[in-house]
This record gives C-alpha cells, structure tokens and sequence, in this order.
C-alpha cells in the first residue's frame, strides 16, 4: 500500500538523491546528467504547478509533478513527470502515481495531459503509459543520445482527460 | 532582397512591437498574450543559442532564434522561432529565414531541427516547412485553444540536417 500526498518544500532534500540517480544516469530523462541539486529543486518543484510524493511504510518510494504543457493557448493540457525509487520498483508505483496525477490534473482543471518525450528504449514506460489510456501521437526520430543504446526515438503521448478535448 | 545577421542586445527594443503583436494576438505562439517586453526578451533572446535579424532597406522584417529543444540526451536537436513583419509579409522572407537558421543550426552543431507547436490553422506556415523539407512527426489532438476557432490540432514537424540523425 502506497499514500500519496502533495510535497512540501523540505520534501525536496529527500527526493534528490533519486532524481539525481536518474538524471546522471541519463537513461530516461532529457535532463543535463550534471544538473545541480538547485537546478533540480526548479525544474521538479520550481517550474511545476505542483509536486507529489508517494510513501510506503513511512518512506518515500516515489515522486512525480505537474506542469502546464505550454503557456497561453496551450494551457488546457498539463505534462507530468514520473520516478520511482529502484528499489521499489515492480510494485505499481508508477502506475499509481499515474492514476493519481490524472485525477489531480483533472481537479487542477486541466483538459488533457502530455508526455513529450517517453523514450522508445524505456519499452516499460511506453506499454505502461498505454495501458492506463494514452496514444502515441508523435515519434521523433533518434531524438535521445543514450548513453549506450545510440540515437532512440522518442514518443510523444497523450490522453484527454475531458470530453472538450477528447 | 534581405539581409540576415546575428542579434545584438539593443535590437530587441526594435522587434519587441513585432513580437508583442504576435503575442498580444495568441493566433500562432504558445505563449502567454500578457507576456511583458522583459519576459519576451528572455523567451526570444535570453534563452535562445543565437537570434537573429533580417533586414531589408535598413528596417527590421523579421527575427528569428534558435534554441536547444532539450537538454542532457537531446540537446543535438535545436528549435528556431521566426516572426515576419506584418508588413513584408509575401516576401518569402520566413522561407530565408528558415533557411538560413538551418545553415546557422549546422554551424553551431546541431544535428536536427524541431518546431515543436505548429498550429493546424497556421496552413500557410504547414505549407512552408513541408515544401522546406520538414516532416509532420506527431500531431497533438484539440493542443491549442485559438481565439476564434477554437481548440485547433498541433503539429510536431521535424528535419534532419546531417546524415546522423536522418
């Protein structure tokens, strides 16, 4: 059983140490690998309209956000961003959060929401993210250097959360 | 016949009146129609790689910037913006501009250009990039919310510039 709240402020400093793991991996992310533990603070909390945390047995497995995709005209349509700690992966975490992150963008008045950049390479993300309701509505070709498999593409996804825009 | 050269700080207060129109209109530019001029330099100069400036007869026509469309694993693909004069439109002078950003983009390395929100209802801006050689690699269903026609599709068109990435 997972709970998952709204962050707060000081939750920051005990979701770096798993952001920073990804981001340096640069497996997943479109993230600079050397990014600064400041850097992340914006781009996870900072930039985002909000920031949760989901906990199991009192410590924090997971975390993700949601932004406005893009600004003016584009507004109606949030973008989340989702990690798992890796040793708690396998358990429907990200599937949870994904869940949970639809039904407050739908709160938060949002009409559809966006993934702009799920890597053909994270195959588990992309047969997740389709299960629980989004297409796949742009593949850009060999966006993402990675570090090991070369140029992957990346897919833009999408899912309306109400009917003006589905 | 027009001259395109790099930006320098001071032009920004000669194509702010150019921008703020476009802006203010909130037909074609996912941004915010109550952008500021302060805000407005930092989104076309401040965060751009490079802005440029054409000029025909010693008046600004038209600007464009290039950027990095994303960091850490896909800072090899690069995003450009352009604004014609409403004024010297007709000219063909987007068509240079966008030729010219690709010969810029190349310049400073990167491998591929991206315009990430091309509006369905900007048909003569779909009509330019296909004939320039871009492809429509994902369209984002009702993505824009246009102030006479409504929710309008975006498009996410894409062109290779070296043989890595095409």
């Amino acid at each position: 059983m997972i709970t998952i709240r709204a962050a707060v402020p000081e939750d920051f400093d005990l979701i770096w140490p798993m952001l920073r793991d990804v981001f340096r991996a640069g497996e997943t992310y479109a993230v600079d690998p050397d990014i600064t533990a400041a850097q992340a603070r914006d781009y996870w909390m900072g930039q985002a309209k909000a920031t949760y945390i989901a906990e199991a047995a009192g410590r924090i497995v997971g975390t993700y956000y949601i932004k406005t995709n893009q600004p003016g005209g584009g507004a109606h349509i949030c973008n989340c961003g989702y990690i798992v700690d890796p040793d708690a992966r396998g358990r429907g975490i990200a599937a949870q959060m994904c869940a949970h992150s639809q039904a407050e963008a739908q709160a938060l008045g949002y009409l559809a929401m966006q993934f702009n950049f799920v890597l053909a390479s994270n195959a588990g993300a992309v047969r997740l993210w389709h299960r629980l309701g989004f297409t796949t509505v742009g593949t850009i070709p060999l966006a993402f250097a990675h570090p090991t498999q070369g140029y992957v593409d990346a897919f833009v996804m999408h899912k309306a959360l109400r009917d003006e825009t589905r």
